[in-house]
């Protein structure tokens, strides 16, 4: 049975993230204190300042020598069950794409796991959860969404061979589908010599996204401060400490702002919506469960296992979908969406989780 | 002696304040992240939500059937002798006037508590020194800023009688010190039917205000929660924190914002510079001292009071300054410079109060 004491717990620990998203959408919507030219301003001082040294100290805490390794196993096995599913779908169903894949995959793996996932985590099962979900969070930043740069950066080669033949061909009433396929074998006998140019830009792109940055950094701090034993001074963690108190907060404000300038919250129609709705909520955590019991996951570590992979939309995917203009519309959905339902989803997920041994 | 244990106790308590100070002003300067008018948004984030909900979390947990009447004693004793001494040098120097009496009162008695005062304190003397310097920052908000703009608003209303006089007589020849006279008279005499038109026009600014509306609200659930011995529920208070954790670090960003946009970091010239800060880092104290002798006080209680009589100007009060036309680049300069020789200022009264009992 849910205990009322139990959805008290989820909606006290989720209640402060939506103060903070509606206050940023009232500002907006109700006040008009922001034109959209300063909510930029607000988002930029988030995405400079305060969201990527909330990255950092959590991440400089992280000891890499004693991570959860069945944890971690689970998560890799998860993601590799949804790729092989995408994978297969994009290659043998007559619906199926690449592009789509790439969205797919996003939807069901990318969570906030630092904003929205740390807080939950923490208000459910304590500390050792959110020790759990930040070493997530570090694979999830470092391994996940390097690889979906990659996809991307694949996927907008591709698209280029095809834009350049498209100029080049005159002949509108060619074959389309001979085209394509002309086109993408070509794409790829070309991409393969120039693979390494590809990772260059990744990690171009890497290197100037302050949230990788902050990872990147502080898991090489964590590394050599647990390698040598030793401790961040007093005085430099204070300093990070005075912005990244900030994190959750401004984080949450700046989403109310980027709910607020979208013209719809459903920005990409209702079956999309439920698509994504249902590779967030339900195959994500699916898969996090199967991967879960495999390597013999149980009692609390399944628990937050499986709920922080039904933690909102990362906002990430969303930026990246955005740059390469890739189901953008779907992702903004995801985040907005998905944060608003979050709370039921959580309340459901903490009451059946009781029932795991 | 000065041990350098105490000078690193006094860099590691003011550093982080610093780190976020160079963060906003750098951001402006160096990397040119924002617009002036971004700035302004950024600004306006933490004049409406940071630093309302920082000062709200301060004040709704002072006990205002607990406080520590000797140190606030000493507290009203210590402006009494600022007031007494600068009326009397308004009214007997030559170069005495009433509207330098009110930038002197501003310059000597208003701090930065709660964003400076806090942790400067926390970092010296510990908790029991963070409840004396918040009850000090309540007083000051709802007593003392309250008597200054009653008196700005005075002094407004006597300078419109100045201009409408001056449009209306048109022998520029005549005797103006008897003109001046004549006016301050008719203003004194019509300034005081007018008493309550002015207390209504300094209640709406502070209405208006969002960090006094923060501070009356604050003590306000501080009196009725104290009186019928009830706590903020946890959701209450976490959802607060949520923002208000984003204060101190906020609160110096938008500062060093400030600074960047200055044309000078000294806008009023050296000797105006040197005036400002003998009465900010040496008559406030000096007069803290005094009235904090005169009550008994003693140990850290002591040293306490008079630390943060030497906190650097408050932010608040460059803002009536502009507001009100008088002043503004002295107090501004206040703001700016204050901060930047707080530092050593702190270090050698930290030094200096080791010697009290």
């Amino acid at each position: 049975m849910i205990g009322l004491g139990d959805v008290y717990k989820v909606v006290a620990t989720m209640f402060p993230l939506y103060v903070a998203l509606v206050l940023g959408y009232g500002s907006v919507k109700w006040w008009r204190l922001f034109t959209p030219e300063q909510c930029d301003a607000i988002n930029r001082f988030v995405a400079y300042f305060t969201l990527p040294l909330f990255i950092f100290e959590f991440t400089s805490h992280v000891d890499p020598f004693k991570m959860n390794y069945p944890f971690v196993a689970a998560d890799a096995i998860s993601k590799v069950i949804i790729v092989v599913v995408l994978a297969f779908w994009a290659k043998f169903s007559s619906k199926g794409s690449y592009c789509w894949s790439i969205t797919g995959f996003s939807l069901s793996t990318l969570t906030n796991s630092l904003v929205v996932g740390v807080p939950i985590a923490r208000g459910m099962y304590g500390q050792s959860a959110v020790d759990l979900v930040v070493q997530g969070s570090v694979i999830q930043a470092i391994v996940w969404l390097t690889i979906l740069l990659l996809v991307l950066e694949i996927r907008r080669t591709q698209t280029d061979f095809y834009s350049s033949d498209e100029t080049v061909g005159d002949s509108k009433a060619a074959d389309n589908s001979v085209k394509d396929l002309e086109a993408n074998s070509r794409a790829l006998a070309e991409t393969k010599p120039s693979f390494w140019s590809l990772v260059k830009r990744v990690w171009q792109k890497l290197a100037m996204n302050p949230n990788s940055y902050a990872c990147t950094v502080g898991i090489t701090w964590a590394l050599i401060a647990n390698r040598w034993h030793f401790q961040m001074p007093a005085i430099m963690e204070d300093s990070i400490l005075i912005m990244s108190r900030a994190g959750t907060g401004t984080a949450m404000f700046s989403m109310g702002l980027f709910m607020a300038l979208q013209e719809k919250i459903v920005a990409c129609g209702t079956s999309l919506t439920i698509f994504g709705m249902v590779l967030r909520f339900i195959a994500g955590p699916a898969a996090m469960a199967i991967g879960s019991i495999a390597v013999g996951l149980h009692g609390d570590v399944l628990r937050v296992a499986i709920i922080q992979a039904a933690v909102p939309q990362s906002i990430t995917s969303f930026i990246f979908a955005k740059e390469y203009g890739l189901h953008a519309d779907v992702l903004s959905t995801a985040v907005i969406f998905g944060m608003i339902v979050a709370l039921p989803v959580m309340v459901g997920y903490y009451a059946i989780l009781e029932f795991l041994h």
